[in-house]
Order: structure tokens, then C-alpha cells, then sequence
């Protein structure tokens, strides 16, 4: 059976796709290149893709520099020693990201004739970004079934958001029980030129404390 | 009041604009260059926001022909001298196309403080595409305010489809009441090298039908 996963390069996408193949589906990865400062992120997708020896990987431009509005897109800085938990929603928040990633995702899923999409969203250890909750895909796949033909011709798209509700330490834990070699992957928001991560932005903390909780060394750290 | 309208370069976008426009907006337009054969409807996407005068006009690339699974985003032939109204969906049907062009007019009109969105969907004299239905539009409205950091705060996204109900010929003569010119604007899915429509796909069939119907002649077919 035929999914589409999200695959960013990030820990959270890698599990994800990790146990789309433990359930038996066939992954089409499909990868953003969506103006994201950094290539570090982009370099770990296609190790992961190549690992988990996925049927095809589509990285796919849409260069959301031109909207702007994020940390990630611009040349505002990205936060620091932060308190990922902490109230309000931060810069690195892209607008309408996760609607256009599964956008995309559903456009090709309909044209390969494939009715599982995967997405690596997290609402537990996450920066309160608000399309990573579950009535956010809950609406997604409503909408999935009313814009495509197959939608019509009556077959059900399902988004499959299996880390949902998981903390990260449960996510590495499910992991590395897969098999998931966390070395290949990549997290930082702000690498230096060697693609090395910085330890103290939001997607850095959260990675350290899941590590932390689980009780494992992060391989990704070893790798210099 | 800022809205963000997707302008196609047709007949319908351009009549969405200038409703837009008649209401107060100061429009934000945004063409997706998503891989269309042709050059001719971005030429008239850009005809028609200079005549409007909007307030910026934003050229997003996207190319959609990685994805393919559509008669205008790959090398498939366009039908010619069908129905338009015969049952079952067409081969120029671009799968996820106006859920990924409402994500990204969403992305933006976060970024610029709006909450108004304008689409020139038609669900009367069309090609029975899904994602034109207001059952479509409705959906993607309740997925606008779970999805963005401006629903989150209480911003309630509007998506305007002021044509969903209108035949081709009432779309016709609001424009004509509007001042519009529609020698600007351009409909043909296949046009020839020059960008002179080829009279005979869906989309001119329905064209011209409309234009018989509103008892007026096509100012686009003088132009050459």
C-alpha cells in the first residue's frame, strides 16, 4: 500500500516514516525545499530517505522566502534560550506550513493513487505551533475528501499523525525500538556552516531534554 | 481593509478582483506560476493587476509538474470540442490545485495582517472540478482558523467565492457593470505560440458560451 510521508529530515518526520514502513506501506517521501536557511536539513532527508530505502523521494521547491513572516523564511534571527513551552506561539512559526505541506503531499498522493499521508506532528513537546494539533488534521483530512477527485469518487484520505500525542522521549524510545539511526538525523533551526547544531534553539532544547528523558546519548552529537 | 486575491489572468479571477475592489479592498494579488504550458495566462495575470491597480502583486513559483497527474501540468494532450458540462471530471483537472493556491493565499494574508481571502470559483458553468464547490470553500474556511497563529487568536478567515453561484454570462455582466476589460484577461487552457486561445478547449467552449449568453462579444478575440 502506497503512503505519502512528510519527510523534513528532523527526528520527529524520520520516526514518522519509520513506522509508515513498519505498518507494511510503500513510502513516497516528499521533502519541502521551502527556503530554509540552512541545507543541513535538507542533506539529513535524503540520508533518512536512503536509509529507510524509500520506493521514491521527491523534494519539491516552494520558496516561502517570498511570503516571509517567520524566523525561517526571513533574516530575522531564530530564538535562543528559549523556553519552548513557554506561552505564545514563537517566530519560527511559518505561517500555513502545515496546510501546504499536506497540500502538496495530497496532490501527489492523488496522483500516485495513494490515500495515506504521514506527517511527523507533535503536540506534546512542541513550540505551540497551532497546525500541529489534532483537530488541525481532523479538518485536513475533512477538506482532503471534498477537493480531489478521488475524494468524489468516494475513497477517504487519512492522515496518519502517529507521534501526535506522544512526548519526545516516547518518540526516540518507538524509534530506536524501529531501528531508527537518530545520527542521520537533524533538528537545529540555526546550524553553523558546518551544519552543526547550535544546542540552544527551541527545536535543539527540545531534542536535549527528549534524549535527556529517554535516557540515551543523541548519536547526532557524535557526528563532527 | 487588506484582502488577498488569486488572480489567475481569466475571466473569473479578474471578475473576483474587481468585486473585491467595488467592496473596498486593497487587494493583494497572488499568481501561482505552478508550471502552466503556456505563458499567455501570466501575461494577463499581469494585465489585469496593473489595470486594477492593486496594491502589490505577488509571482509565487510552484512548479506542480513534479507532481504531474494533470492534462495542463504535464505533456498529456488537452481535450478539445468536449462538454464541458458531460459527466465526470476532465483530465485538466490539477489534483489538490486550489487547496495548495487557498495555503499559500492563507500563508500570506497572515503574514500581511488580512483575513479576507477572494476566489473566483464557480461551481455553475465549470468543469465540475471538486475543489469549486462551496462545501469545498466552507471546508477549507473552518481548516483556515485552526491552522494559523491569527485563528489561534481569535482572527476569523473569510474565503470570498463571490462567483460560486453564478452562470458564466452573470459573471459577465457584473464585470462589464464593474468597467472591467476582458480583452485583458485570457481563459485557454491550450493556446497557440502567439497566445491566441484555440476556441475549442472546456474552457473556451465555456468562454464563449458565456459571452453568447450575456449578448456581448469577446473583446479578447479582437485582440491579435
Amino acid at each position: 500500500m502506497n503512503a505519502v510521508v512528510l519527510l523534513s529530515g528532523g527526528l520527529d518526520s524520520c520516526t514518522t516514516a519509520a513506522i509508515a514502513r513498519s505498518e507494511g506501506y510503500t513510502i513516497h517521501a516528499l521533502t519541502v525545499r521551502y527556503g530554509q536557511r540552512h541545507s543541513a536539513e535538507l542533506a539529513a532527508a535524503r540520508r533518512v530517505a536512503r536509509a529507510l530505502a524509500v520506493a521514491n523521494h521527491l523534494e519539491l521547491p516552494l520558496d516561502l522566502r517570498a511570503i516571509g513572516g517567520s524566523s525561517l523564511t526571513s533574516d530575522e534571527p531564530v530564538p535562543h534560550h528559549r523556553d519552548p513551552a513557554a506561552s505564545g506561539i514563537p517566530s519560527t512559526y511559518v505561517p500555513a506550513r502545515n496546510t501546504l505541506f499536506l497540500s502538496l503531499a495530497l496532490g501527489w498522493a492523488e496522483v500516485i493513487g495513494a490515500f495515506d499521508i504521514f506527517i511527523g506532528v507533535n503536540a506534546l513537546d512542541y513550540s505551540g505551533y497551532p497546525d500541529c494539533r489534532p483537530e488541525f488534521i481532523a479538518a485536513f483530512e475533512q477538506l482532503a475528501g471534498l477537493a480531489t477527485r478521488a475524494g468524489v469518487e468516494g475513497h477517504r484520505f487519512k492522515v496518519h499523525a502517529p507521534l501526535i500525542t506522544l512526548s519526545k522521549a516516547e518518540i526516540i524510545r518507538r524509534g530506536l525500538a524501529l531501528g531508527v539511526d537518530y545520527g542521520l538525523t537533524h533538528s537545529c533551526y540555526d546550524p553553523d556552516a558546518e551544519g552543526q547544531p547550535c544546542g540552544s534553539c527551541d527545536s535543539c532544547t527540545i531534542r536535549a531534554r527528549g534524549f535527556a528523558d529517554a535516557g540515551v546519548a543523541d548519536p547526532a552529537l557524535r557526528r563532527s
